[in-house]
């Protein structure tokens, strides 16, 4: 009987670190021939589960699978396909387990958050009673930083590092031309439902009016007269007003500053973008000048400025993920444990995906300021050791050189599926 | 008598290797103690030598001097302040004189774009005529990469380097996703009169189907149709459509794409940003879901991504001020010589100030292809090289350490001026 394959994809949006995790995967699978057949990556994530578009990753150099290391994105494409309840689409499932059965495929790692662990739990369950068991394993993913039990999410560190970065940069650009130009910028992060990334931000405020003078988190109601308070004592006591939005800043009822319905200050909608709203109000309100940015994939795809720590972290959760399938382990997920007090280290360990299935773990709102604009001591202790470290990628002519991918398919033995996805 | 001092400031719109060139002249005149006193640099540029706010450079330490070599936009303060001729305000050149009898300066190194060497090059001809002659060196530096005669302007490489590398990565982010989610990216980039950062960003397309697939110049007339069937074209072709637009993006008119006038899907008047409008355009058009970024500040103050190009041409210049003055030249501009066609090499070369002052440098039409949405090999070879190289600032806990200057003033010795300025 031939060894049995093992099936890997990527969920949801990508990160600078996925591939990190798509390496640790391929290399330690082919580290274990003796016991893993071929990996196969789902041709955009679990679509190609469905599809049945298998990319043989075995028809790829050690060169290009050892480049997804410090290559940004999904390599092997993904996702936001989210297969629903076993009662509600049972076929799509039974779809997987017949690709998987062709291909002789008993291990599935899916590399995402809550909603991907979610479905790698069922899978697992489902592959119980259908007699055809797959081993899953979970491979956390998601730069929102809101997966439970882990200490931290991989994707999350190097887009804090990113967005700390930007704006300590851009708030040194600001504070050289306030005298007679810009007075106010305003970054956007992304962020939708917490404020992990705006809150990394303020990493970048070491000492006594530094940038960012102001964080709008979405955890904390936005008060139109207090933010306008605060820009104007900044702008008198340093000058400028260096400002971090989150996506998901929003009003006390829920709405979302950004939102579609949102009026600017002329009363029409506007195209989205919290930080161009917020800049105009300051402009109408204040009279300042002002400039705003929207980083939006920029931040998450910045490979160039990846975070060492994230980097190894990610690499390490795919290499556990194999490592764990190896031990006979089921249905479970590699976290992240913080070790150490004083110095930081870390180590791998492990949760039920029963656990982490659709659990979203929220910013502690000790993390943020009595007056809610900026991070506090403990959030610092928490987020400084997720930046630290440079893990460059190569260049050649001034651009980074990132993997390129054959992306061979493995030739189809079922019918076509021509349902979603 | 005492030896003559020297005053620098910066001026305009700040990059992320001025700093290059003010360590390079102040360096330099360290060297040089025999011949030149202090150097003074202006608190926030030309503002600070009429209010006689002058920074006493000799009171930093060697190592934060040589920290500017890493420090993004302008540690002295910058301004956009431009002196009128010397027929509508004789009385502010007058000023510019009784401070620099007043501090002994006799030698004025001004570090911006092509206004500041109008006004170096009318400080020097008004010295002379006054009896108190200054050495007048001007220092090129701008983003927009608009000077004549030098082959570049210190400070676009960097940019250039920023925008490339930036839709290389979020490009990848896109492919990943495409299948089921966003189809269009836009990025807009700096550029208002011309499309040089623009075109650089099209060196990040090496092969066919790379981003950016598209770059909208202001030097190209926008026309709907035609850019609405190029996007149609790359996401039947390539599964999406990475674009960057210039903020300078124009119609037929005149008019700017992101002009305040501007209008969305829904006729309502728009906050700016043309990345939003054009990505909006598609969504109503085509119903391509879509997702932009504005960079903004981000890009010119993105010293973590310098080239390592534009970093040395930035320190060469403000170091070839100095010796220029030193070797008795006068109203004249250090201009970067590039040499070699094969194998790129640069040198420094000169120009008087009167041949730089108000000439504006467009890109030549040779650069963008007949289409009109990308850059010919032509341009390719010219971009390169400026890109080529990394110099990246040392990191602590994560993130880039800059200088911090103590900016300790001059005992003022004139009565305080209270005009604009």
């Amino acid at each position: 009987m031939p060894k049995a394959n093992l099936f890997y994809a990527q969920s949801g949006g990508v990160t600078s670190v996925i591939n990190a995790s798509a390496c640790g995967v391929i290399e330690t699978a082919r580290q274990n021939k003796d016991q893993i057949g071929k990996v196969y990556a789902g041709m955009n994530g679990i679509i190609g589960a469905l599809r049945e578009e298998l990319i043989d990753t075995s028809k790829e150099t050690t060169k290009q699978i050892a480049a997804l290391k410090h290559t940004p994105a999904g390599a092997f494409g993904s996702c936001r396909y989210k297969l629903k309840s076993l009662d509600d689409n049972r076929e799509e499932y039974q779809r997987l387990m017949e690709v998987f059965k062709a291909h002789n495929i008993r291990y599935f790692l899916y590399n995402g958050g809550g909603d991907s662990q979610d479905t790698a739990h069922k899978v697992s369950q489902l592959s119980l009673q259908e007699g055809f068991p797959i081993t899953c394993i979970g491979i956390p993913k998601t730069v929102d930083n809101d997966l439970p039990v882990t200490d931290n999410c991989p994707g999350f560190g190097s887009v804090a590092k990113y967005v700390a970065v930007s704006i300590r940069e851009a708030g040194l650009d600001v504070a050289s031309m306030c005298e007679s130009s810009t007075k106010v910028f305003v970054m956007e992060v992304m962020g939708r439902h917490a404020g992990w990334i705006a809150g990394a931000a303020g990493l970048a405020a070491e000492e006594e009016g530094d940038s960012p003078h102001i964080i709008i988190f979405p955890e904390i109601a936005f008060n139109e007269a207090k933010f306008l308070r605060k820009v104007k004592s900044c702008v008198k006591k340093f000058g400028y007003c260096a400002i971090v939005v989150s996506e998901g800043a929003r009003y006390r009822n829920g709405q979302f500053l950004a939102d579609a319905g949102g009026k600017d200050a002329f009363g029409h909608t506007q195209l989205g973008g919290v930080a161009p709203f917020l800049a105009d109000l300051v402009k109408q309100k204040l009279g300042y000048k002002y400039h705003w940015a929207v980083a939006d994939y920029l931040q998450r795809a910045a490979r160039h400025i990846a975070s060492g720590t994230d980097v190894e972290q990610a690499y390490a959760v795919g290499k556990a993920a194999v490592e764990f399938a190896l031990a006979g382990k089921n249905a479970v997920m590699p976290t992240i444990v913080r070790k150490g007090t004083k110095r930081y280290s870390w180590g791998i360990g492990e949760v039920p995906l029963a656990d982490v299935a659709n659990v979203e773990k929220a910013m502690p709102r000790k993390f943020i300021t009595t007056d809610g604009f900026g991070i506090t001591d403990e959030a610092r202790q928490y987020f400084a050791p997720l930046i630290a470290g440079e893990d460059y990628p190569p260049y050649r002519n001034g651009l980074p050189q990132y993997a390129k991918l054959k992306k061979q398919l493995v030739s189809k033995k079922l019918p076509a599926w021509n349902k979603p996805g």
